[in-house]
């Protein structure tokens, strides 16, 4: 496990910095990620580089021990060059010429801007590319933050040149969008607009284009660093980037993909503050602890999705340290948080986490926002945690090195996310929010779970969850099908198939594509009210309760089993789970909106039949994460909490963990 | 009672048409509504016209038996014409010109836009205009969607012509504005601008007379598209506009005075849940049911308000069939709901029902609207009902021949609501919502109402019931006292009489023109916070109880009786509700802002007066209609409901209707 | 007391002029504000004055015996003016150009306008500068209204220039805002925009200095036409301004400074239903008589706010009548409340009450808004009020010839306002509103309290509250230490001394310029999310309870007391408020959000050590302000209430007042 900060040597006097130095390495620090946002001071007018400071930082911190971590600054170019090029500046949806004054604002297809940033990538590259201490680049910072998508004209312009490319004629485009409807049909490219400022809701196939442009916008914008940067570096530095894990804007699989690792920016009470109201549904309780130890649901959810993105382990590149300045409480954190936010981070894959930030910044946005030392100097809450952590280092080496393994894989895809979250169709309806509700499922039977594309090898896996997958095509239905034969299990969940990739409804019976794999047809779909719960029977799942929320009609073909039903009109007696057996394996539509109660049951199932082991008394609050044979419990509560693991007792008291069958901690 | 489907055959391959025409037949449908939006596929460049398609489906149709509603275009001009022509966009409130990309984006005062509609209005008449199958045009569709009002330099010109056409001289309209207030003398037309990006908020009467420029130009622009098509068309066609009937944008009894016959748009589930907000009371209870069969108040409110615009039939242009996709939960609809709603339109003096849709859309922005069909072509809910309402084509004939009368008027006013809609002065007041009040009350006392204009011929009526009569005048004023002095029952509510119809208050004691026709003064009121009321006491209405939300503090003048009057501090004896005899007649100041019960009891009180019969023991939920001899009684309900009428114990049975002194059904 | 009316003759037909001017002095008003917002009637083109109508009103009126303020009309620009200057309209926060047809519709920037109020200023002083009746001149009307800031191209080179006058050098202003952070540095002046619409948040140093600019702004538009009038009227005429006293664009100290009188415009009911928002905690109970009454506590604090501005008695320049239209119900008000309120003005520091208006407008946006008189010209209910008061008009005199002395004071500074506004860090948060509560506690104590600058004179007071000295610097350390040392109590409360005057936080331990005179340090502070709170032990103060909202952790140095300290985790056995002996005196740091009981518990602490008489069971709903010797009771509440006063039991009737030790009202 390395431990790194995030520091921004440009804030402190120079003569602090070899003190600072010394303190990282006093509390077991080893990286340091320096440059972010330093373009002005690194290029202080066009084509003049200043490299002192960088150079003698990177000098005082290497005496220390410690490696670097170089980020290019294009995530807040300089004043000078705003003023030159003033189009650089993004338009936001409203179609307003946002301003210079804080960061990230620039239109990543704005030519010059592109010129700009290959010019300073390449200064650094050639600068430090070589430097031994250096062993890696992050690009940019958080793509897509504030401003997902641009709308100014060279964008605009951009977006006809990606759609020519994509569909070749008029007469494709039209065909794919649906622009009969409405008389939308196009006879020039020049007529295409971004999907913005229009006088009633716009075609959603030309959003969807939309979001997939922009999403393949920002990652030709980091290749074009990638490739600058990849020309000039030693092999022995890495590239990556740091994504904000819940923003849903890019398509991170894609991001990822030129990437030499990805890494993420965790903040779990942020996240627990913020995010939850997307993930938990609206009125449910969240963990009373969550208020200054975050949600380790949620922030094991992003967990999870990152080190899905290269099914491999990641960083995470900025790790909250105490209080932050963006949520609505902001709340400070005590002593044995970061050490319990840590463990999570190596539990769950990470093999570095950088702490953000060093000391908390006296000027700018972000002076409310903590580091590991204060304003004056003096060291912060976070900074003791990491002193009591030093004794832990060997210990989690070991876990670290221990295989992370799961049985079930949780499919996601962001042109489904898109999809949904652009026309839910019912309101409070969010691609994450449904399956969260089975990432929390598994995570309270004690069960690991991926997060995995559709691109991704599903061998290692026995179940495979598909809670949404909206947008069908042949080739998923016959991966899916294939996974199936071989054994596994495939669960297809509510509104899968109900759309083709072009965004418009199929034209088969539902769940279309899947619907000969699934061996039933979606009959009818209601969207319910709040107060309106539809009864169900199940002779497989006892207690399944009430459907709320949406609830789909199904009608099993012959062979195919019915493992809940409806008991009362108006889809009395029509299936609402059906199991259908595909080779070696199951196949499941889940046509319900579960509650987590429910998602468990259901979960709890599917395990059993693969006999996959279950933590079943995992009271809430503790969290169990598997490595090799050792099991990682975390008690977020202020109460000792007890659970049972292969016969023995276990007790972890407040606030800590310990970990059963290895060293006890 | 004639019933039909909107169509749009551009969205299907013509290999589906026939069989679509022929279960269009069986279902018993015998009227096609086409060619809405479908600009771009009669007109694909400028001046070229292709009518195959349409000729085609057509003879399809009509091969089917289907006679044909036309509908022009205009409400989605071609991507070619924009581009040419982006000044036709329209600008909205916040000053952004907006963009092509979903539907209504055009500014109706431009000229190059009417150029075009003229021309696209002529084609269209010129090669269908005699077609004996065509039976009608729809003109546009859902005028002021959206966009309510454009602002861009045009309309501020055409505003200007407007006003010098009304007032001919400035200093007539700074007289009117009252623009000494704040030194907004206008010394040239040219200083005048749309009321729109103000620094604070503009003046009332600029506002109003905006509002009513703007429906004019709405008026307008229809009768540019009226006159091209009457000169070209043959008598057997009729002409028709579709309203959204909840939007209060356009002066609707000024849009239907050319038109052979109005229509409106009804979708039950979508009124109730997104309109129930604007009718009823915050905090109000609502029916349960209208989740999935809308509220029959709703809905019967506007079918009243739309018959009421030409005082005749009219036509339900599109109807609701299953889910929509535009409210906030979009619930599905059971079998049964589509029977009900016809009925309910049917008794309520629709005259045809046109189903929205035939098939739902596969792409574009209403791919979540059901239709008669699902996206794979099979049968959808409402076409089931359709089947089952064959057999009661007959009954429905005989009902629909009954005629229908009310005894009682509600008055309705665009004038007056845009006059307390734009100044309500107390949160919460709302021009629909005290009107809806007086309208529920009669409904629950099963008695027939009519909402009818100021202009409309009120012989038919017993009582008058003008609640928020605002905007005062000496005309109307006169007209209500030949009304009573006939022996009619006239109610004149709060707020009467507070301004001229230049929007600014009167110099009159208050009711201002009304005052000497009520004998009673206004001397103060009080818009009255959530949890004051004020107590009142009344010998003829019992249970008066108290007043919430505005209560008006009356002194009668000698001879004039009070009904009701506050007993404490601070209008502590004096009048709420008065009463004066009038000739034959009495007419009544009602002072206060009711609660259902209260306004209940005053109708009733006004009903047996008149000794008009009343249904007092319908319970909620149980909807009845007079047609004729005959009660349609609905129930809404999911259990049976029993009730009286005329010493016959009635039950109806849940979701389910019946008629008395008819067939039973 | 002097009371006096807002008129505007222009609303009025000529002859009705003598017959106001007479029912004016019936009812003891002797001062009446006129030609606010007259301009296009004084100058109805460019340079044509037309003064005949305002000779005559002043005519009118002298001969009434009235004495005349007469306005400045600089707050509606006419249409002739913008119609040939359209730059003068000014430009919102999103970058709109604003336009004609309200009011306050200029940038106070813009060069022509400053010319023409130039020309307009002197015009009127040349007429009416030695007019023996009009004794003062208001400037403008209500600065920072609606539009506090303008964002205008001219607006953003005022600024350039206002930062160069400032900072000297680009590297003195990068330096003051930190520009290392997120790549901000300047490289020339003309980088620098306005504050608005950039990506993310702008540095809060950038806003700060926005925001002292545009005060400066206001300040300097004023000076322009107080120099105007200055050197053209009588000494005997004043000069002043009527502030919004809720509004914190402007620092109403530097507005003040040389203005002869600073005036306010009071709306108890207004400022209670929307202002309370602001100054109660949310879910705080609020007085159940405030709707039709105002709040006591709100009127209070505004009017003490006033007075301190210049430390002298000051007017209301707009007193409420009866309901007004800007707030969310606008209730009407009873019989007695202008009586209640024109005294709790008086006892607090009015020297003059001018109410708002006469007539209710028939026309323009304040049609809903009461006056003395209704629409028709007949008397409203606060003109009875008036006539019930003549009788009072020598106590008045007594009264207020009264001395007005309070022992507290509570500091107030509107750069830690905007500071902390701007970065509230934990939502809730909000200068006024934690200001509030220690008012609200001297008043429940029965204690006046002064609300005072930092610059003020304090000899006078025996205690010093200053709740959040944000903006820490060494005078202000000095000042409240030497004040400490002769004797008196200060208090600093929580986020004192964070940051410098230039927003950015101070490098040394907290409470940073305030750390040696306090002999504490703020070790950590926790935001407390709603539900989580911190208990408490005080042996001093009983009953402290537990700490919500906010808690700062303290560390004494040796020879501080500790009066409240921590129990549990995160902060068990570290103080909350501390005590330090200075010279004769004590400085306390309070490091807590108290409730309302809290912060009473501890002012009547303070008062107690200095002896300073206290009225220990005031009711809720009566209020007591000491003048001389007397005391003034006023019960807001509908039941009589009882208190006792040097040993004398008192009872007070409902929404009525009486004077104890004076003469008995």
């Amino acid at each position: 496990m390395n431990l790194g900060v995030c520091y921004y040597p440009e804030h402190w006097p120079r003569e602090r910095w070899p003190l600072d130095a010394q303190h990282m390495r006093e509390a077991g620090i080893s990286i340091v990620r320096i440059a972010e946002f330093a373009w002005a001071l690194m290029e202080p007018s066009q084509g003049k580089y200043d490299w002192t400071w960088l150079d003698e930082a990177i000098q005082v911190l290497v005496a220390e021990g410690h490696e670097i971590v170089l980020c290019t600054p294009t995530a807040a170019p300089p004043a000078w060059l705003i003023q030159s090029h003033p189009d650089i500046l993004p338009v936001d949806e409203d179609g307003r010429r946002l301003r210079f004054g804080s960061r990230r604002h620039y239109c990543p297809n704005n030519p010059t801007f592109i010129k700009h940033t290959e010019k300073i990538v390449q200064a650094m590259a050639e600068r430090y590319g070589n430097h031994p201490s250096v062993i890696g680049w992050q690009i940019d910072n958080e793509f897509a933050c504030y401003i997902p998508r641009c709308y100014c004209d060279i964008c605009a312009e951009k977006f006809r040149e990606w759609l020519k490319e994509k569909y070749g004629t008029m007469e494709t485009l039209n065909e794919a969008w649906g622009t009969n409807f409405w008389s939308q049909n196009y006879s020039g490219w020049a007529q295409i607009e971004p999907p913005n400022l229009t006088v009633a809701e716009p075609n959603p196939s030309h959003v969807l284009d939309y979001y997939r442009f922009f999403s393949d916008t920002w990652v030709a914008y980091q290749d074009i660093q990638i490739s600058n940067l990849q020309s000039r570096i030693s092999k022995h530095q890495f590239i990556t980037h740091n994504i904000i894990a819940s923003l849903t804007d890019i398509d991170y699989y894609d991001l990822a993909k030129n990437l030499d690792l990805i890494s993420w920016d965790s903040y779990p009470t942020g996240y627990a503050e913020m995010g939850g109201d997307d993930l938990y549904f609206p009125g449910e309780i969240r963990p009373e602890y969550s208020y200054d130890l975050g949600d380790p649901m949620i922030t094991g959810f992003f967990h999870s999705l990152t080190r899905g993105l290269k099914g491999a382990p990641f960083w995470i590149m900025e790790h909250q340290t105490g209080m932050i300045n963006w949520s609505r409480t902001n709340t400070g954190v005590r002593p044995g948080a970061l050490r319990l936010w840590t463990w999570q981070a190596l539990a769950s894959g990470a093999e570095a986490v950088v702490y953000f930030r060093w000391g908390a910044s006296r000027f700018g946005l972000e002076q409310h926002h903590s580091g590991l030392r204060v304003h004056d100097g003096g060291p912060d809450v976070g900074y003791g945690d990491l002193l009591s952590m030093k004794s832990e280092q060997e210990l989690m080496e070991k876990i670290g090195a221990e295989p992370l393994k799961a049985s079930i894989a949780l499919l996601v895809n962001y042109d489904d996310l898109w999809a949904i979250n652009h026309q839910p169709h019912r309101e409070g309806f969010n691609y994450f929010r449904y399956l969260f509700v089975f990432y929390r499922a598994c995570q309270r039977l004690g069960l690991n779970v991926d997060l995995v594309s559709q691109e991704a090898n599903w061998n290692e896996y026995k179940i495979l969850l598909a809670p949404m997958a909206h947008l069908g095509f042949s080739q998923l239905a016959h991966k899916l099908s294939v996974f199936a034969s071989q054994g596994g299990s495939v669960m297809l969940g509510i509104r899968s198939g109900f759309k083709t990739p072009s965004n418009v409804v199929t034209d088969q019976p539902l769940p279309g594509e899947f619907k000969d794999i699934v061996g039933a047809e979606v009959a009818q779909w209601h969207a319910l009210p709040s107060g309106v719960s539809y009864p169900l029977q199940s002779e497989i799942l006892s207690s399944c309760g009430e459907v709320t929320f949406w609830a789909e009609s199904l009608i099993p073909e012959p062979g195919t089993n019915v493992l809940a039903s409806y008991t009362n009109e108006p889809f009395a007696n029509n299936a609402a789970i059906t199991q259908k057996k595909l080779g070696k394996g199951l196949i499941y539509y889940f046509g319900i909106y579960p509650s987590l109660d429910q998602a468990s049951t259901f979960v709890g199932y599917l395990a059993s039949q693969h006999e996959i082991g279950l933590l079943d008394d995992l009271p809430p609050g503790l969290i169990a994460i598997a490595r090799g044979d050792a099991t990682l419990l975390f008690n977020f509560t202020d109460k000792a909490l007890n659970t049972r693991i292969q016969g023995h007792d276990i007790q972890v008291a407040p606030r800590d963990l310990k970990i059963f069958n290895g060293a006890a901690l």
